[in-house]
């Protein structure tokens, strides 16, 4: 005899496969299901279902969309174009509301360790817009990792021939941190980049 | 124009319903699930929507269950009741795989600061099995708060003119831990409840 009946170990194993979702914490979202009514059991089922019929990638920049082309390419200026790695980059850079053009979603970085190439991310797709596409600048979203780092140079090496401002986003000391505890890279990273006042 | 498109947010927002959940926890949550297969999706649905259709509570003990009766009620002995404020209390026990007598779930502890009487929590129930099953022993474990503490006090006032044999759970220095870091209330308890070696 298990301790926990079928129906709530079942429903704690899918909740297992979030994110950071251990057994205990498991154990207290399907307890809270048990405490919800029945429509919003079925409300919350069907949102599940949903997301996976509804959400596909713009044909245009790889983001999330309900449509073919999602409401960024459809109503923005297209001669920037921010690249990022995922989804939610352009999520994080959208809360901002301070970029007006468009994105390109990688769906990956470049990461020979782990066998990902240049091909198995969207890098051609990126040059067939720039060539299609009035571009004038590209700016380079990636995250400040190695990996991040590396497509970053990759994807502007392809892109210079082509006439198109490739920029990267300022590395430096975070705003309202200290001196004292920012790392040694970064803070090497701030003295190289140091801007005139 | 929102930031998140609709079936994203909507599933976010169901989430976020979840104990501890916020809105940036909700998001990665979100997002594993855009990546499951429709499959997993699927699977994931049906659990939350048969938690609420199978789940119901045991007519004896008031912890859930898939039947009439449950298991543990089913399958153990009935002389010694164990009462706990909540189903998860019970989890906390049989994990211990220690306890081989029946439980009582009185869903909730008297709480008149919040509104809760002792007609509100399951105490009339456990009255009547007591006296209609052969119980020796009732074991308060009710938590070692305020309310708990009342309602455990409370509780063992209407049993012992029955004549059964009411109980606590011992309250003193927890195993491993060191004195010097007991609360004082904890530390002052293990001293009047101490034992002869």
């Amino acid at each position: 005899m298990d301790i926990f009946i079928e129906p709530i170990g079942r429903l704690m194993n899918e909740f297992s496969k979030l994110p950071g979702v251990g057994k205990k914490t498991a154990q207290r979202y399907a307890y809270r299901v048990i405490r919800m009514s029945e429509e919003e059991a079925e409300a919350f089922a069907k949102a599940i279902v949903n997301i996976k019929k509804q959400v596909r990638f713009c044909s245009v920049c790889g983001n999330f969309t309900v449509n073919d082309v999602c409401d960024i390419c459809k109503s923005r200026d297209h001669s920037v174009v921010c690249v990022v790695k995922e989804p939610k980059d352009v999520i994080a850079l959208e809360k901002l509301r301070e970029f007006r053009g468009v994105y390109h979603v990688l769906h990956g970085v470049i990461d020979p360790m782990n066998g990902v190439t240049p091909n198995d991310i969207r890098i051609k797709e990126l040059l067939e817009r720039i060539n299609k596409e009035n571009v004038s600048e590209v700016i380079m979203a990636t995250n400040p990792d190695v990996e991040g780092e590396a497509t970053a140079m990759y994807i502007a090496k392809l892109l210079k021939p082509l006439g198109v401002k490739v920029t990267r986003l300022a590395h430096g000391i975070p705003i309202g941190s200290e001196l004292e505890y920012a790392d040694e890279v970064t803070l090497a990273r701030a003295l190289i980049d140091r801007k005139e006042l």
